[in-house]
């Protein structure tokens, strides 16, 4: 039998619901049969937390690449990498907090790089927080990309019941059609379509959405589709994806094309996601195409309100790195 | 007990669906249970319907108001509207299908300001071929609208499970965010808010979407909650609707979230109908809000592909027919 990946947990803010996420992620059983995960943070404050939610922490403890080589034992783990100084305290923002999020996430990009790790899910962080740490990225995906130099990333939201690829994503409504080309739309329908064949096994059918109200019919409400979308499926096509569309947006979600199609490819961020979250409020999974590692997060933020106080759901924590075992098999054996 | 109130049904194209979900709604029992039908369109060409699918035709026929009046008897009637001459064929648009389309419209209207029926359910018809009648109107709502002499008019889809107002409907993506104005969302809340009322029968609880993701983020993603739409949701308060935005949009259609609200704002139109569609495929009504007499529709078009086949789901037309009757009587008791 070959041997469950190992995959890196970032601690995200501390002062969110991170802590309390990857304590019972790496305790839950779906995990462990999945894979064997390496919680990256700081120990005390992992403590504090678990001592108040009365979590386990893993047994396993190491502090650098040597220690974790020589662990031959399987089960969760805990890399201790030390917070800078600081007052922590759940539900407030600091520069402290910042920081150590962003180091934690650093040391999982460069051992995953290195091998050591076959994926990285990582717990929610802030971008506020980074900010008074002096760190000036806009959120995780940003500094993925640049840390591995990927030319290009789009984001996937993933759960069993549906999957959307994302050609925009955090930008004003106005700036979306500005922002469609045929080379973006492309990357994206690609993008989507390996993520897809890795988790499903088989060649995806995917479905590409119409920017505007009935597809534009026929040109009457935008040209868009004519113009962009359609030679970005043809492109697609000739690649030899299964790609049908620009599809009628508030006919590409019912349950019929739900069946029709593995993932569907949105050109903005509420057209995907208004659909994803009614399907998957709690499991919906948050996975970064195009890097050169796997990486996925759960699609909720820091939950400051709630941070350290036993209430936070990791259903999606669990799936996101369950899907993160997954593809980082997959990852490894393609 | 009051009497059933009289409802229009008028025959939309007779090329499309119209003739076959007429036919099949007025001898519907839930339909006959709300309301008095009566299917405006021509006879010769309901008879070549109804004897090819096997459906019966009302057996009470008028051709003038008169008649109407001294009509006594409950159930269905036919009122009699000749299509002016030329062939009328399933699936094939044509002046004579416009013109008749057009006929049954405005006889409807005239009769229902006149006070002879309490509300119009509208089949679909077909801007080809309204076009190509020489009829330079886009649809029954501009028509409605025109004839009349509504100020505002703005458009609801309409279940037992989730409703939306519609801010902007058919027009490109590209130019909503510049549509939108304090005024118009203010009348869209209100005009939604009126029209809920009527339904349930109580104060309604409405929410508003942001138009940006993340509701804009605190203006991160685009300014037009706070510049648009919050000041809409202030001045609608202030009129003493009960109102909560602007949502995050893509949080707004949660079972959660559909449990706090009877109706949903929205300001364009695939982020109201993608979440309706889902919810609502089969038994969705179009309400015209705004105008001075009540209009329904089935929230589907002519569908010329199956046209007089026998396969055309009167689910959304029934319940549209049952929408009218519940508005109407609320009309007239006001």
């Amino acid at each position: 039998m070959e041997p469950l990946p190992t995959i890196a947990l970032t601690l995200g803010d501390p002062a969110g619901v991170g802590p309390e996420l990857c304590l019972r992620a790496a305790a839950d059983s779906r995990v462990l049969e999945a894979c064997r995960p390496v919680i990256i943070g700081d120990r005390a404050i992992l403590e504090r937390v678990g001592e108040r939610l009365s979590l386990a922490l893993p047994v396993t403890v190491v502090e650098s690449p040597d220690q974790l080589d020589r662990v031959d034992a399987g089960g969760a783990m805990l890399w201790h990498q030390p917070a800078p100084a600081g007052a922590i305290e759940p539900g407030v923002a600091s520069a402290a907090g910042g920081r150590a999020s962003y180091d934690c996430l650093l040391l999982a990009i460069e051992q995953t790089l290195a091998g050591r790790f076959a994926a990285i899910t990582t717990a929610p962080l802030t971008k506020r927080a980074l900010h008074l740490a002096g760190i000036d990225e806009p959120g995780h995906t940003e500094i993925l990309a640049r840390r591995t130099g990927a030319p290009r990333a789009a984001m996937m939201l993933y759960s069993e019941r549906i999957a959307v690829g994302l050609v925009t994503i955090h930008q004003e409504l106005a700036s979306v059609p500005g922002s469609l080309s045929i080379e973006a739309i492309f990357d994206t329908i690609e993008l989507t379509g390996a993520t897809l064949r890795r988790i499903r096994g088989h060649h995806p059918r995917l479905g590409v959405l119409g920017l505007n109200p009935h597809a534009g019919e026929g040109g009457l409400f935008g040209d868009e589709e004519g113009r962009i979308i359609a030679p970005a499926i043809e492109r697609a096509r000739a690649a030899g994806w299964q790609v049908e569309g620009p599809l009628v947006p508030d006919a590409a979600f019912t349950q019929a094309a739900l069946g029709r199609f593995d993932a569907h490819v949105v050109m903005y961020h509420d057209q995907g996601l208004i659909p994803f979250k009614m399907l998957s409020f709690h499991d919906g999974v948050n996975v970064t195409m195009g890097l050169p590692i796997v990486r996925t997060s759960p699609d909720h933020g820091t939950a400051y309100d709630i941070a350290w106080s036993g209430r936070a759901d990791a259903g999606s924590m669990v799936a996101a790195v369950r899907l993160a075992a997954r593809l980082g098999q997959g990852a490894s054996s393609d």
